[in-house]
């Protein structure tokens, strides 16, 4: 048990009013069941390949590692998805300054922001650096143009070039690249979403790579699936979160605020805050996911929380054990103290302060965070809003509403007139020059 | 004219019923009036020092920026508004790769994650490093335990350790140990708010120090200055923006996005954040400020924007020249375009599709991202956010929820029994182990 769910402060007796009650949850207990039910159907189905993909063979992946040794440099090309959670294991483990101080670097060219290329192929020594070029579809227009950009600086620098790329997809113009020049490749599975995909090749093939311990990761994935195939609501702590954001929301709570207690958490934070937004927003339905940092955000952040519109609900990480401490040595009451005690008594200050304030908190508390409970974390919340899809009656594996800018983006590239792509057109710009 | 506020997509002849109408605007004339002339009022009752700040002599940082050429390394010591503006300028000039592309190294210590300390401590040769420890109230618990941290370290290393450190501050313990010490020392002025003073010594001390052009971030607050004291609102960016908010707030959009097309307008966007959330989220009322980066967000985010509650109104900001650019080369429609041209395009086809699905939207378009515009959008932001308290009938410029929670934690790190401090005591604990 390395792990703690707690949400004494969503519940009634608490917070009052703005609580949750025991017969709320008695009173939808068809509808638990029900989506408990479909969610395992659908897993039987092979529906859900996330589901699956952990219990796949990740020897493969030995050889990748061994390979990469050979490299200076990492730089992993991908966008959303294919990129979002390799960022949130490494950094977790590894934390937010080891370019700083370790010789082996590691890039994420995850925008088409031209600044940002340009900038980090003035870094690296490309010659030594181990390429990953990650998009399910093979045809993600950001990803491609960096890799395409890449391979082309590459190529007039080395003959030896194709030493130098990976590429994972399922399909699209990055395999047929792939299949012509004969890289590297492994497969992302055709039933495995995007954002559900960083057990897959998606996230292990660049994270071995990484001095990550992935047996460790997927040892955690593994070990939180058993607890949440567990039916009873009270002991399936995903089934349980999934359910107390269903009933917040229909109180009115449209923003689940994320806020760990610790930085290397940050892209963690990134990659629910995509996990959550596209599975669960559609039909006019959608429970905004905001990150915050703590303590920092308390000085930017927590006033509106404490005193807006009461339309939060509050998740807390904290982490117990961190690498290093430092001790302070003052004059008042920090003397003697270190900077871990206050950081956490600075979450508990900000927790029982808002629990005051009647705003619904629930607290992750984890013992230590490396690869096996980062695993657990990761697939608590793949198993939430699977959950929560469910409870939502929609389907939280598409992402239907983003194809239009694609196309409209792709007409503009291809030089279409604007008046052929706009539904609604303005006889007049509203503009003030400044 | 280097910036240009479009708000063409926020009237109802492009987005019908979600929309605003020049009507919208007539109904509330005398408000907005109101608003104006209060803002104006507390401009001269000396109030509003954030107003004023921006004509003083800044003459006196240029002995500040030849006295820091001896040094390798700033460590900036902060939190909340005496650190994100710094931030915000610096990123945004600079870029987010400055470090590794550069001798001359910056870090920002704005938490109390121990890690962190740690590590920049052990990046940096702490010896050729310029601390700046900058607190308007001079005991904000996390500015004063990373100093005093970094004090102890600097004083074990060398006897001249007074060279290496400068304080910003008003009162408190931190301009104590200033004046004990004969530390450097700029003060803070009393009647300008944390979140509303990077233009004081807060930012222009340590900016001064980082290559930045002071002198041309004030010319644009200057300038834009001159521009949100036009009583007309078809004139003044700042009242019309503010005014646009408010109505849409009014109509249920309790979410406004700022999504920003360039990394290097990130730490722009939490500054913003910041100001926001603070200045107007008290007596229940609250917009909350969400940063999304385009155009990876798309990957991430924009699901939720096209098709999820319509509770939000976004503003994009894009930057039309960058400061360097890539050429694709592709066998498809990518072929012969640029990375900016893509991320323009993307941008173009996300706004587009916005409009189509009727979302609210405004584009902020600068020519170039330099001190200059910055400054100009700094200070926008910082009187539109003025206009804003005024239009919602609250006090923008102060924080009084937040101080509950710092007298907790005190309490804690003071060893006083949990029981004293809650209101609510649980007779269980709710929780599930994992």
């Amino acid at each position: 048990m390395n792990i703690e769910l707690n949400y004494t402060n969503i519940m009634d007796e608490i917070i009052y009013e703005e609580g949750i009650s025991l017969l709320d949850f008695v009173n939808i207990k068809e509808k638990i069941n029900t989506a408990y039910d479909k969610v395992m159907q659908k897993c039987k189905n092979d529906e859900l390949g996330f589901m699956k993909i952990i219990y796949d063979d990740i020897l493969i992946y030995y050889e990748l590692k061994e390979y990469s040794k050979d490299f200076d440099n990492i730089v992993v090309i991908g966008m959303g998805g294919s990129i979002l959670g390799t960022q949130a294991i490494y950094e977790g483990v590894k934390g937010i300054h080891y370019n700083d101080l370790n010789d082996k670097k590691v890039y994420f060219l995850d925008n088409s922001d031209p600044e940002k290329t340009f900038e980090i192929l003035n870094i690296i020594n490309l010659k030594k650096t181990l390429v990953f070029a990650i998009s399910k579809s093979g045809n993600t227009a950001e990803t491609l143009a960096n890799f395409l950009i890449i391979e082309e600086k590459l190529k007039g620098i080395t003959k030896d070039y194709k030493k130098n790329i990976v590429v994972v997809a399922n399909t699209g113009e990055l395999k047929n690249i792939a299949d012509r020049e004969g890289y590297k490749f492994y497969r992302m599975p055709e039933n495995v979403g995007g954002r559900f995909s960083v057990f897959s090749a998606v996230g292990l093939a660049p994270l071995c790579c990484m001095d990550i311990d992935i047996e460790a990761l997927i040892e955690g994935a593994k070990e939180m699936d058993k607890l949440c195939r567990n039916k009873d609501i009270f002991k399936n702590p995903a089934l349980m979160n999934a359910t107390i954001h269903y009933i917040a929301y229909n109180k009115g709570k449209t923003i689940s605020v994320l806020m760990p207690y610790i930085e290397r958490l940050h892209k963690f934070g990134l990659w629910y805050r995509q996990l959550w937004a596209e599975s669960i927003g559609k039909n006019g339905i959608g429970q905004t996911p905001v990150i915050s940092l703590g303590a920092k955000d308390q000085h930017s952040q927590l006033q509106l929380y404490m005193d807006g519109l009461k339309n939060i609900i509050i998740t807390f990480i904290t982490v117990h054990k961190f690498k290093y401490d430092l001790k302070i040595r003052s004059s008042n009451y920090l003397n003697n103290r270190t900077l871990s005690t206050l950081i956490h008594s600075e979450q508990k200050g900000t927790e029982i302060s808002l629990t005051n304030n009647k705003i619904p908190n629930i607290s992750i508390n984890i013992d230590e965070l490396n690869e096996y409970t980062i695993g657990k974390l990761i697939y608590l919340y793949e198993m939430q809003t699977a959950f929560m899809g469910e409870l939502l009656e929609i389907n939280a594996f598409n992402q239907p509403a983003v194809e239009g800018g694609k196309i409209i983006t792709r007409k503009l590239l291809e030089e279409c007139p604007v008046d052929e792509i706009k539904e609604s057109k303005p006889t007049k710009k509203y503009c003030i020059e400044i």
